[in-house]
C-alpha cells in the first residue's frame, strides 16, 4: 500500500539541508484514480523537518470537516480537481483530499511574517489536502484565524458561513429591513444565511420540508435568527401567496437562494419582486433550476449560480473580507450553530488509525456534518 | 354599438378652438373590458380636426400589425395595459388596441418641429392604439421614420428586429467572430437575428424543429445568414455536442436566446461557455425555463429575461439608438426578410370595414403575422 522506497527518497531530499533536524511523520489521504472513496483513497505517511526554513510553516491538523463536495472531487464529478503529486514520496503521482480544515501553526521558517508557533490558520485556497495530520507548507497557503471563535467555527467557517455571507451580500444590495427567501432552509448554508441574515438587519422566509416535528424545527430556526419559516406544502400554495404578501407588507422580496431546484425553486421564484435575483448553489432534489418564463420576462428577474471556489478567486480579497466578517459575528455570538459529529484520531497515529478516522466520518456523512479532529 | 351622443359631445369640444375647419372621421378598434377579441372588440369613430393646433400631429394609419402581445393584451394576461380614456367619445371608459405601426402625417401645428406633412413616424411608445386609421395626438408621441426602408418594415420596426438587437447587443459584449445559440431560429425574432447577428458579424447557431422540407429551411436561414442551423433533436443529442464543439473550434458560445422553454431550453444551455448570459423572450413550449442546476454553479452561467417594453424604458435612449441602428440595416439591405400578410383597407372606409379588417387578421394571425394597411 505505501511506496516506502520513493517515500525515502522524499524525506532523503528534504533532509538534505538540514539533515540534523527532527521529524515528524505526517499522514495523509490520497487518490492516484478517481471512484468511490472506499475504493481509492489510501492514508501514506511521509517524514517532514520539524524546523522548517524560509517561508515555510509546519502546521499540525486540528479538525478536518467531510464535506459533499470534497467526496464529489473524490468521485471525480467535481470540476475543481487538486493536482496530483509525487511530493508524498509515491511512485505514482497522487492527488490529496480535503478542502477545508483547521490547523496549529507548529513551527515557522525565518522568514515567515504573518504565523508563529501556536497560531491557527486555515487554507487560504481549495484543494489544498485538508484531510492530514500535517503539512510543510508555504506561508502564502494559510490565513491566520484568531482562537476567539471555537474550533468547530474555525474549521468550518470557510465553506457553509462563508457562502451564505457572500450569497446574502454580493448579489443584491439588501438594506435592513429587506427580505430575502430561501429553500434549504434546515441545511447549514440555510442555517448560516438564517443568522447571518438577522445579523445584516434582512428580514427571511425560510422553506423547509414537513416533518413530525415541524413546531420544533421552526422553533429552533426562528431562535436561531429566522423571521418566518414555511414548508415545502406553503411555498406551493398560491393561497399562501397572500400570508406572505402580509408578512412583507408588500416590500418586494429581492433575493432567493436555492439548493433544492425543480418545482420547489418555481414556487419560490413566484415569490419575488421585480428585478430579483435567484442564486442556485446546490440542487438537493436532482432536478433542474425551473423557473416561469414570465418572471424573466415581466418582472426582471435574474438567475444567477454560487460556487465559493469560483467566486474567490473571481473577487479579489473577498475570501478575506468574507472571513473577517464572518468570524466577527462568531465571536458577537451572532452565529453559533455549528451542527458537526466528531470523529477523534491521534495526529501521532499510525497510517491505518487516521485512514479509519476519516473512512468513519465518510460513512456517517449522510447522518450530518462530520469533523476529524486530530489531538 | 357606437356610443353616438357622447361621440358628439367631444366632437364639438374638438372643434370649440376651430370651428371652422374640416374634419376626419377616425375610426379606432377598442374594448372595454378584457376578454377574447371577438367578445369584447368593437369600432368606433370620432371626429378629428383636419388642422392640428400647438405641438399637435394628425396622422393617418399606413399599416398595423397585429402582434401576440396585442392580443394577450385584449385578453387582459399582458402585464402592460393602455389606460381606458372617454376621449374618443365613448361615455364607459375604452382602451385603444395595437401597439406597433406606421403612420404618414397629413398636417402638423405650428409648434411641431420634427414632423412635416407626408413624413413617416411610428409610435414613441406602447399603448399608443395603433389599430386605428387616424389620430391627433402630441409630437412627442411619435418619432420620424424614414422613407429609406419599406412600409412592412418600418410597420414591424419596433417589435422583433429592435427586440433581436438589444438582445444581441445589451446583454454581452460581443465582438465580431464570436458565436451565439438560438431557438425557434424561424420566429421572426429568430430570423432577425440572423441577419442582425450576420451584420455584426458573429456566428450564429439556429435550432428550428425538424419538418419534412428541413433543407428547404435551412438553405432559406443559411441565406439569411445563419451560420449553422440545427434541429431540436440536434440540439438534444450529447454526441451532437462534438459536431458543435468542431465548428466553434472550442471558442465559448456567449450568449443564447430563448423563446421555447422546457428541455429545449435546458439542451441549449449545455452548449453555452462559462460565463455566458442565456435570454428568455418567449415561452412557445409553454413549459418553464429549465437549466440544469451545475451550469448556474460551475459554469457561472446567468440567466436573464427580455421584454422589449421595459427595456426601452429602463434603458433612456435605447430606442432611439436601436431604430436608428436597425433602420440602417435595413436601408443597407442586410436585414431584409419581413414576412407578413396584408389586409388591406380603406381609412376612410366605415367602422366596419375596419372592424372586419382586423377581424381577419386576428382570425389569421396564428398563420404568421397579419398587417392590417390602410389604402
Amino acid at each position: 500500500m505505501f511506496a516506502t522506497s520513493s517515500l525515502l527518497r522524499t524525506v532523503s531530499r528534504q533532509f538534505s539541508t538540514s539533515a540534523t533536524t527532527m521529524s515528524i511523520k505526517a499522514k495523509v489521504l490520497v487518490y492516484a484514480q478517481h471512484g468511490q472513496p472506499e475504493s481509492v483513497l489510501k492514508c501514506i505517511s511521509h517524514e517532514l523537518p520539524s524546523s522548517p526554513q524560509g517561508s515555510d510553516v509546519l502546521v499540525q491538523t486540528i479538525a478536518s470537516p467531510v464535506n459533499p463536495s470534497d467526496i464529489n472531487q473524490i468521485q471525480g464529478v467535481y470540476p475543481s480537481k487538486p493536482d496530483k503529486t509525487t511530493a508524498f514520496g509515491t511512485s505514482e503521482p497522487v492527488a490529496p483530499c480535503g478542502n477545508e480544515g483547521l490547523f496549529k501553526v507548529l513551527a515557522v521558517g525565518n522568514k515567515v511574517t504573518s504565523l508563529k508557533a501556536g497560531d491557527w490558520c486555515i487554507p487560504s485556497n481549495v484543494n489544498f489536502g485538508t484531510w492530514r495530520s500535517h503539512a510543510l507548507t508555504d506561508e502564502s497557503s494559510l490565513l491566520k484565524i484568531s482562537k476567539t471563535i471555537t474550533e468547530e467555527q474555525a474549521a468550518t467557517i470557510s465553506v457553509n458561513p462563508s457562502s451564505a455571507y457572500q450569497m446574502l451580500t454580493m448579489f443584491e444590495d439588501l438594506k435592513p429591513g429587506d427580505w430575502f427567501i430561501q429553500n434549504g432552509g434546515n441545511s447549514q448554508v440555510g442555517r448560516a444565511a438564517i443568522q447571518i441574515g438577522k445579523k445584516l438587519g434582512l428580514q427571511s422566509i425560510s422553506i423547509v420540508r414537513n416533518r413530525d416535528n415541524l413546531q420544533e424545527l421552526v422553533d429552533e430556526l426562528t431562535a436561531l435568527g429566522a423571521t418566518k419559516v414555511i414548508t415545502e406544502e406553503d411555498n406551493a400554495s398560491r393561497e399562501f401567496g397572500k400570508t406572505i404578501a402580509e408578512w412583507t407588507k408588500g416590500s418586494p422580496i429581492k433575493l432567493a437562494l436555492n439548493c433544492v431546484g425543480g418545482e420547489n425553486c418555481s414556487n419560490m421564484a413566484r415569490k419575488l419582486g421585480k428585478d430579483a435575483t435567484l442564486v442556485s448553489y446546490g440542487a438537493m432534489s436532482m432536478k433542474p433550476v425551473m423557473i416561469p418564463t414570465q418572471l424573466f420576462i415581466f418582472k426582471n428577474l435574474t438567475a444567477k449560480g454560487f460556487w465559493i471556489t469560483a467566486n474567490v478567486t473571481r473577487v479579489p480579497g473577498s475570501k478575506e473580507n468574507t472571513l473577517k466578517a464572518v468570524q466577527k459575528m462568531m465571536e458577537d455570538g451572532d452565529l453559533v450553530d455549528v451542527k458537526v459529529t466528531h470523529v477523534p484520531v491521534s495526529a501521532d497515529g499510525s497510517e491505518e488509525e487516521v485512514f479509519k478516522a476519516f473512512e468513519t466520518a465518510l460513512t456517517n456523512s449522510k447522518q450530518g456534518k462530520q469533523l476529524v479532529r486530530f489531538t
